[in-house]
C-alpha cells in the first residue's frame, strides 16, 4: 500500500479522556475512531490488525475441530426469557422494542440461541460431540465505557459452544479449546497463561481465564514461574487424548486477585513465585446442564432414552486483544507489533520523493517486498523525513527499510528492527533477503 | 470436511412461510435458520458461501483501490439530526435507547457517519480522491421481512463512500466502482448489469443499480442484448480514465419497470431488445454534497478556499446475494453453485463406510483433494447411497466422485458434473485431475 493512497489520519494530540497506552496510541495511530461513548469506528490500520487477529482465531479454532457459522447480533427476548436471563441480565444488555412492539435485545452472548439451534437440529447422540463458534460484533452497555476498545459497548467476541453427551465427554470438548487457546496466544506473539476462574453454581474444576502479562493489567496475578514459560502445545492430533497437555498446565498455581489462595502460592517454590498484572482476553467455561435443562436440549442417548446435553462455552476478545497486545507490547515512540498482527509486515521510508534514484529504489523494494507476500507500507508522501520517521515508529511496523540519497550513493538502504531499535546499512538485495528470508 | 464432523442440519420439509425457492433450498439445505422475523443465523453451509461472496467483493473494492475499514452497527443518532435523516428516515430505522436514555439507533446505512469521519480527519484537496468501504451488518426494520435473506431484516451490506474535490473527480470515483462491480459480478459468476436508476433531486446520469437476471425477479428488465453478454472489464488500471469502459455500456438500454422508457426501448433494434426479470444486488449511486453541505465536510481546496466536497455511495447486499445467485442457479434437485462461490470445491460419497477398499479410496480422494485445496466435503456418514446422492444435489457443489464396491472391482469412481449431470466413470487419478486440473 502507498500512503498516499492510504487512509491514515494521525492525531497528533491525545484526547485527555484516553488514559492508557493503547487507548492513546490507537488514536494517535488512526486506528479506531470513537463514534460514540464506547463504540468505535475502525479505521484501515486498525480494521487490518482486528482482521490478522480474527483470521489467527479463526485458523485455531477449525484445527481443533470447531465448525464456523455465524449468529445474528439481534435477538428476540423470547429465548432469554425461557432461560430466565433476560430478568437476570440487568442495565448492560441493549434492550430493543422493533416496529411491532416486539422486545428485541442486542446479544451480549449467544448461550441461548445456540441451545435452541442445537435442540431444533440434533436428535440422536451419534452427532456428538458438536462444537460450534462464531466471531459477531456483541453490545454490553457498560455504565462506564472507558479503555478505548479494552472496555468498549460494542466489541467483537468469538464464542464457542460446545455439547456433549455427559460431563466426561464435555471435558474432552473443554480440553480442546484449553489447548486451542494456548496455540491462538502463542501465534498472536504474547504470553498469556490459564488462571483459574470462578466455576459458580457448578463447581468443578473446568473454568480458566486466559491472562495476557501487562504492566498495565486490570488485575493481579500469581502464578508459577514454570506455567509462563511454558511453550504452547502446537500440532498436536485434536482427537487424541489432550489430559496430557491440559494437566501438567492445571497442576502449576495460577491465579489472579480474586481465586487467589495465599496458603496454595505459598506452597510454589520462592523462586518460581511470580507477580505480574494482567488483562483477561479469554474465558472458558463448562457449565453443565444450565442452558439445556431449561430449553430442553435433549438426544437420544445411547440407551434410547432422552438426555439433557452437556454444554460449555468459550469466548475470546478479539477486538479487547488489539488493545491488549498494544499493552503488553509498546514503548515510549509506539506500538511494537509482534509480526504475526502487524498491520504491514514493513514500511518503506523514502527520504526524496521525486528524486529519480530514490524513487527507483524505494519502487523496487515495494514492488519485491509486495511479490513476496509481505505486504508492505511504502511512504511515498512529500512530508518531513522527522514526520516519517516518527509515524514509521508509532505505526509499530516489524521493520522499517530508509531510502535515502546518501545511502544510495554508498549503494546502501538502512533496516530498522522496530523491537530492537537496531539499524543496518544493507545493500537493496541484502535488506529484502532480510525481511522475506 | 468429513461430513460426521459438520454440522448440517438439512431440513426435510420445506417450511410454509418460504415461497421463493432461494428460501426454500437455504433451509432445507441447512444453510440457515430463522431465529425471529426476518433476521437469520447462517448455520456453517450458508456462512462458507457468504463468506467467499464477501471475500470477492472485498478482493475487486481493494483492487479498484477502495480502502477498507469498519464502523459500528450502532450509531448516535446526533449525526442523522444534522443532515435531517433521524426524522425522515421513517419507521425502518430500529430505534434504540442505552442505559443512560441517549437516543441510538442501529444502522441501516453509514453516509452521515462517513462524512463525519472524514470531515474530522481531512484538510487537504491534496489528501483526495478517498474511498472507503466496509463490509458490517446493516439493520432495516422491515414492516413484512419476507423471502428469507432476500429481504431480511439484518443484512451485510458491502458500502463504499467517495470523497472528491469536485463533480468531475467524483465521476471518476463512480466509474472505478462501476467497473469493480461488473467484475465482482461476473467472478461471482452471475449476470448483473447496470440499469439506470432514480438519481433523486440530484439528476444526472449518476445512478445505477445492478441487477442480476433471474426468473422469480422482482423488477421486470428490459435490456439491449449486446449489453448482457458483454465481456466484464477485467484487469483494468483503475487510476487510468476508464470512462470508455462505461460508455459503452451507458450508451445500451437498460432499465427497471420504474425507470422504463418505451420510446427508448423501441429505438433499440427488435432483434436487440431482451425483457427478463430481475434481483437488485447493487447501487452506485453519485449524491454530490448532500451529506456534506449540512454536515460542512470541507477541505482547503487548490485554491486556498475551504471547498465542499462532493460524494457517492455504493452498495451491494452480500447476504442477499447468496439468496440471488441461487434464484438465478438452481434446478429441480437443488442449488447449483458457480464454482467460484460453492461452499466445497467437491464432495466425496463413500457408498460403503467400513469396506477396507471404499475407505481406502475415498480417504485417498479426500487427502489428494484437500491438498489441492479444493476443499472437499467428504460424505462418511453411514446414510444411504440415496440419502447421499439427494443431499449432494441439494447442497449443489460443483462435482460429486461416488465411490463404491462395484466401480472399485473395474478400478473407477464415478464423477458427476452437478450442473450439467453428466457422468464419467475415471480411474482415482483421472478424477483427481479432472477436478484439479
Amino acid at each position: 500500500m502507498r500512503l498516499t493512497k492510504y487512509f491514515l489520519p494521525l492525531l497528533k494530540e491525545t484526547p485527555s479522556d484516553a488514559t492508557i497506552a493503547s487507548h492513546q496510541l490507537m488514536l494517535r495511530a488512526g486506528m479506531v475512531r470513537q463514534n460514540s461513548a464506547g463504540i468505535y469506528s475502525w479505521l484501515p490500520l486498525g480494521h487490518k490488525v482486528l482482521k490478522k487477529i480474527e483470521q489467527i482465531v479463526r485458523e485455531e479454532q477449525d484445527r481443533a475441530g470447531a465448525v464456523e457459522m455465524l449468529m445474528p447480533t439481534i435477538q428476540s427476548a423470547d429465548l432469554w426469557k425461557e432461560t430466565g436471563r433476560y430478568d437476570a441480565y440487568g442495565p448492560e444488555m441493549l434492550r430493543i422494542t422493533d416496529r411491532h412492539d416486539q422486545e428485541m435485545l442486542y446479544g451480549p452472548t449467544n448461550e441461548d440461541m445456540i441451545t435452541d439451534i442445537f435442540r431444533t437440529s440434533v436428535q440422536s447422540y451419534k452427532r456428538l460431540p458438536a462444537l460450534l463458534y462464531h466471531i459477531q460484533w456483541k453490545f454490553r452497555d457498560e455504565r462506564r465505557p472507558r479503555f478505548g476498545v479494552m472496555r468498549g459497548r460494542e466489541f467483537l467476541m468469538k464464542d464457542a459452544y460446545s455439547f456433549d453427551i455427559d460431563e466426561a465427554s464435555a471435558r474432552q470438548s473443554y480440553y480442546r479449546m484449553f489447548v486451542a487457546y494456548l496455540n491462538t496466544f502463542a501465534r498472536l506473539g504474547i504470553k498469556a497463561i490459564p488462571v483459574k476462574a470462578d466455576p459458580g453454581p457448578i463447581g468443578g474444576d473446568l473454568s480458566h481465564e486466559f491472562v495476557i502479562l501487562a504492566e498495565s493489567g486490570e488485575s493481579g496475578v500469581f502464578a508459577h514461574r514454570d506455567l509462563v514459560e511454558m511453550a504452547p502445545p502446537g500440532d498436536v492430533d485434536f482427537d487424541s487424548d489432550l489430559s496430557g497437555e491440559v494437566d501438567k498446565r492445571m497442576a502449576l498455581y495460577a491465579a489472579t486477585d480474586e481465586m487467589h489462595d495465599e496458603a496454595a502460592y505459598d506452597a510454589v517454590p520462592a523462586d518460581k513465585r511470580m507477580e505480574a498484572r494482567g488483562i483477561e482476553v479469554g474465558h472458558i467455561f463448562y457449565f453443565g446442564t444450565k442452558y439445556s435443562e431449561p430449553m430442553g436440549a435433549k438426544v437420544q442417548g445411547p440407551d434410547g432414552k432422552p438426555t439433557t446435553i452437556h454444554g460449555g462455552s468459550y469466548g475470546i476478545g478479539v477486538s479487547r486483544l488489539v488493545a491488549a497486545i498494544i499493552e503488553a507490547s509498546h514503548d515510549d515512540n509506539g506500538i511494537v507489533w509482534p509480526a504475526s498482527v502487524a498491520p504491514f509486515g514493513a514500511g518503506i521510508i523514502n527520504l526524496k520523493v521525486g528524486d529519480e534514484a530514490c524513487d527507483r529504489v524505494a519502487e523496487e523494494l515495494y514492488a519485491k517486498l509486495s511479490e513476496a507476500g509481505l505486504d508492505p507500507l511504502y511512504d511515498d508522501s512529500s512530508d518531513r523525513g522527522g514526520v516519517k520517521f516518527s509515524r514509521m515508529d508509532l505505526i509499530g511496523l516489524p521493520f522499517a527499510i530508509t531510502v535515502g540519497p546518501r545511502g544510495i550513493k554508498d549503494g546502501v538502504v538502512e533496516v530498522k528492527d522496530r523491537r530492537t531499535g537496531e539499524r543496518e546499512s544493507l545493500s537493496v538485495e541484502a535488506a529484502i533477503a532480510k525481511l522475506t528470508g
